[in-house]
C-alpha cells in the first residue's frame, strides 16, 4: 500500500476507534491483507491497538490470529498481555505453532502456562515441542506441519492422502520417508502434477535432499536455503527422522533480523531497539551500551594526559589530535564492516582468515601511505614546519595500519570468545585507534619536540 | 559442506589442476551441487578457475552454466572474459536469462555484443528485453519463464499445457490471464493438484494477486515478498500485462545485498568491496571514500585551532577532547544505525519521521544527562575542580543531544537529496559531533577559563 493511502487509512481507523464506531472500523479494514493490518497496528498507540484487535477477534478470529502472526513477537505480546487468558488461548490455537512459540515465551511465565493449559491438546503439544528446542535453532523456527508420505506410496494415493490432510500453508514439497520415518527424498508438487498416477514416489523423488538438524543455528539454516535456492528445508532429529520444515518466509525474517543485528551490534546497540519504542524504553536499552562505550572511550584521555607537557610546549599538536584519531577510526570501521558482513554471509571462515588479515594489512599500508602523505604535506604547507608535517603524516600512516590490524582481528577475536563477531566492535576499535593513534602522534612529537617548536 | 571437508576438497582440486589430472578433477567435483562448486571456485586463483570451468564445460555444459549462475556476476565475468566468444555464448544460452543479464552487462561493450550475436535468437531476445529495464528494478531481475494460461482453461488442460511447456525451474504458481494477457489471478500448484479436472482456473484462482511493475525498485519488490510471505511475485508492464516473475531466491540475494550495502554505505565503503578482492583493487575502491573522510575529518581541527589559546592556558582540556568527541560519535552512530535499518526495512516512511526525530531527541537528552553527570562527576573527582567537572559534563550532555539531532536528520536529509540514506552517514555525523562537541567544550572552557585554572 502506498504511503499516502496508508496514512489515510490509519487516520480514519484512529477516528473510528476514538468515536467507538467499531462497525465502520471493521468495514474499513476487513479486506486488508494481514500484513497491511500489522503495518497499521504498528502506527497505533496501545489503547487503539487493543480496540482494533478486539474488533477483529469478534468478527473474524482467523484474521486476528493472522495479524498477530505478522507482527513482531515483541509487539504481539504487548497487545495480548491485555486480553483475558481464554481469548489469548482461543487466538493462539488457530495460529501456526511456529508463530505461537516466540510469542508465548515472551509472556510472563504464569500467563504462558495458563494459556498453554487453556489451549486445545494438539496445538499445545506442538508448541511445547518447539519450545523444547534452543532459541534461534531450526527446531525452534520450524513448522511441524508438512506433507510426508512413505516412499512406496504412488502418486495418485499421495494426492488423495494430501487432500485428506487438508491445505498445509506454504507447502511446495512432499517429503518421502521410509518405514522408520527417516527422510529419504523430496518431490516437488510440480513433479507430482507431471507424473503418472501409478508411479511410486521413490521413482520420482530427488534422493539427495538438503536438510538441517533440529539444533542447527538459524543463520546456518538461512545460509543453506540461500545457497541452494530452496523455498523450504526439511528438519530432521538426531535419528534422521523428519520432524519439521523451515519455509523461506521465515528464512527471510531470519536474514533481515540478522542483518539488522550485525549493524546494531557493530555500533553497540541492543538488537531489540526499535524506532517505535518509547523514549524511556530506548534510553534503558542504550544506557548499558553507552556505559560500556564510556569505558572504551576513557582509555585515550589517559594517553593524552601522559603527554600534557608536550602539548603545553607546542599547543598546535592539539589541533591535529582529532584528525589523527578520526582517520584511524574511519579506516578501521571499513575493515570491520567488511569482516563482519563477510563472516555473516559465510564468505569468511577460519579457512581464509589469515589471507584476509594479510590483505587488510596491505590495504592499510597502501591507503595509509596515500592519506598520510597528503595530510603530512597539507600540514607542512599550512604551518611551514617540515617536522610537523612528518610527525603528523607518519602518525596517520601508522594509525591506518593499526586500524587495519585491529579491525581485522576484533571480529575473529570476538568469535574466538564465542561472542558475536560484530558485538561492540566499533567501540573496541575506536578505543585502540584513538589510543594508539594519539600515542604514536604525541610520542613522535615528544621525540622531535626540539624541531617542532 | 563442513569447513574441514571443503578445505580438503579445495586442496585436492588445486593439486589435480596443477598436476593437469583433469579426469581426477572431474571425478572429484562432478557430484557437487553448483552452489558448492561456486564456493570452491571462490577459493581458487584466476588460472585455476579457468581450468576448472573448462573441465566442467567439456564434460557437462549445464553444470558449467549452473556454477556461473551461482557466482557473483563480478566473479563470473572475471572467468568468462578469458574464454572464446563462442564458448561464452554457448554457456550463456543455456543459463537462465535473469542470470545472463547481470553478467553480460559487466563485460566490455564489444564482447557483450559479440556474445549476444553468437547466442541463439530466443535467449538473446529474452536477455535483451531484461537489459532494457533499469538496473535494480523488477524488470531487470525477473525471469521471463513462468506458467501462464487463460483463466478459462480448466485444470486438466492446464496440467497438460504445463507438461508440454516442460519444467520451469522454481515455478510454484500458475498465473491466469485474460484474452489481453492481463494478469487476473494466481493458482498454486497445490490447488491445481487438489481440484477437479474440469474446473476452470477462474473458479479456483486467487483474484487479489499482489504484483509489481517492471520499473518497481528491487528493494520494494523484496519488501512486498517479505511482507506477504510469497515465494514468487508476478511482474506486469504498464498495461498490466504479465511479463515475468521474480522468485524468492532472487529476493534473498537482494535482501542480503541491500543489508550489506546499508552497512558499507554507512561506513563509507564501496558496495562492491569484497574480502576476495586483491589488495590493490581494495585500495583503489577505498581511497576515494577515505579522501572524502579526510575532508569531513578536517573540519574539527579548525575548531580546535580557534581555541589554541585556551588550551595553552589550561592544557588539561586536551585530555578531555577525545572523550567528548568519542561519546558524541558513539551515540550518533546508534541513532544512525536505527534510522538506516528502519528506513531500509520500511518501518519508517516520512509518515513517522517527525515522531522518530522527537523520540531520538528525548533519548539523546536522557542518555546525555546520565552519561554527562557521570563524566562530570568523575572529572571533578579526578581533578578536584568543580568547574572542570561542570564544563566537561555539560559539553557531553550537549554533544549527545547534537548527536541525536544530527544522527536522525542525516539519513532523511540524504534521502531528500535522492541519495542513499546510509551513504557516508557515519562520516558526516562524526564531522558534526567532533566539531560541535569540541566547539561546545572548548567554548565553555574559554568562558569559564578563570575558574578552571
Amino acid at each position: 500500500m502506498k504511503v499516502e493511502a496508508l496514512r489515510l487509512v490509519i487516520s480514519s481507523a484512529r477516528k473510528f476507534i476514538n468515536m467507538g464506531s467499531l462497525t465502520r472500523l471493521w468495514n474499513l479494514v476487513k479486506n486488508f491483507h494481514p500484513a497491511v493490518l500489522a503495518d497499521i497496528m504498528e502506527h497505533l498507540i496501545a489503547r487503539e491497538r487493543l480496540i482494533l484487535i478486539n474488533t477483529l477477534y469478534e468478527r473474524d478470529k482467523e484474521k486476528a490470529a493472522e495479524v498477530l502472526s505478522e507482527l513482531d513477537p515483541e509487539d504481539a505480546v504487548t497487545i495480548l498481555e491485555n486480553l483475558p487468558i481464554d481469548q489469548i488461548a482461543d487466538i493462539m490455537q488457530i495460529t501456526p505453532p511456529d508463530d505461537v512459540a516466540p510469542i508465548l515465551e515472551l509472556l510472563p511465565e504464569e500467563m504462558k502456562d495458563a494459556v498453554l493449559t487453556a489451549m486445545a491438546a494438539k496445538p499445545t503439544e506442538e508448541v511445547m515441542e518447539l519450545l523444547d528446542h534452543e532459541q534461534e535453532t531450526a527446531g525452534r523456527i520450524m513448522s511441524p506441519n508438512f506433507y510426508a508420505l512413505k516412499e512406496s506410496t504412488n502418486v495418485s494415493d499421495a494426492i488423495t492422502a494430501m487432500q485428506l490432510e487438508g491445505d498445509v500453508e506454504s507447502a511446495f514439497y512432499l517429503y518421502a520417508v521410509n518405514d522408520q520415518d527417516h527422510l529419504r527424498g523430496v518431490v516437488s508438487l510440480r513433479q507430482l502434477l507431471f507424473s503418472r498416477p501409478n508411479t511410486p514416489l521413490k521413482d520420482i523423488m530427488t534422493k539427495d535432499v538438503i536438510s538441517v538438524q533440529t539444533e542447527t543455528d538459524q543463520e546456518e539454516v538461512a545460509r543453506q536455503v540461500a545457497d541452494y535456492n530452496l523455498v523450504a528445508i526439511p528438519v530432521v532429529d538426531s535419528e534422521h527422522k523428519l520432524v519439521g520444515v523451515v519455509t523461506v518466509d521465515d528464512i527471510i525474517d531470519v536474514i533481515d533480523k540478522e542483518a539488522t543485528e550485525d549493524m546494531y551490534k557493530m555500533v553497540s546497540l541492543d538488537t531489540t531497539d526499535r524506532i517505535q519504542d518509547s523514549p524511556f524504553t530506548s534510553i534503558k536499552k542504550r544506557l548499558p551500551f553507552l556505559l560500556f562505550s564510556l569505558l572504551t572511550a576513557s582509555v585515550s584521555p589517559f594517553v593524552v594526559k601522559h603527554f600534557q607537557g608536550t602539548i603545553q610546549e607546542f599547543v598546535t599538536l592539539a589541533v591535529f589530535m582529532p584528525l589523527v584519531a578520526a582517520l584511524g577510526g574511519i579506516a578501521g570501521n571499513q575493515t570491520i564492516a567488511i569482516m563482519v558482513r563477510e563472516i555473516a554471509i559465510g564468505q569468511t571462515e577460519w579457512l581464509s582468515a589469515r589471507k584476509a588479515l594479510l590483505k587488510e594489512l596491505l590495504v592499510g599500508i597502501g591507503n595509509g601511505l596515500v592519506i598520510g602523505i597528503i595530510v603530512g604535506a597539507a600540514s607542512y604547507a599550512l604551518y611551514g614546519n617540515l617536522y610537523l608535517g612528518m610527525v603528523v603524516g607518519v602518525a596517520v600512516i601508522i594509525n591506518l595500519f593499526v586500524a587495519a590490524l585491529i579491525g581485522s582481528l576484533i571480529p575473529f577475536f570476538l568469535k574466538l570468545l564465542k561472542l558475536d563477531p560484530a558485538l561492540g566492535s566499533v567501540n573496541l576499535l575506536t578505543m585502540f585507534t584513538d589510543s594508539i593513534g594519539l600515542l604514536t602522534f604525541l610520542g613522535l612529537a615528544t621525540f622531535f619536540l626540539a624541531y617542532l617548536k
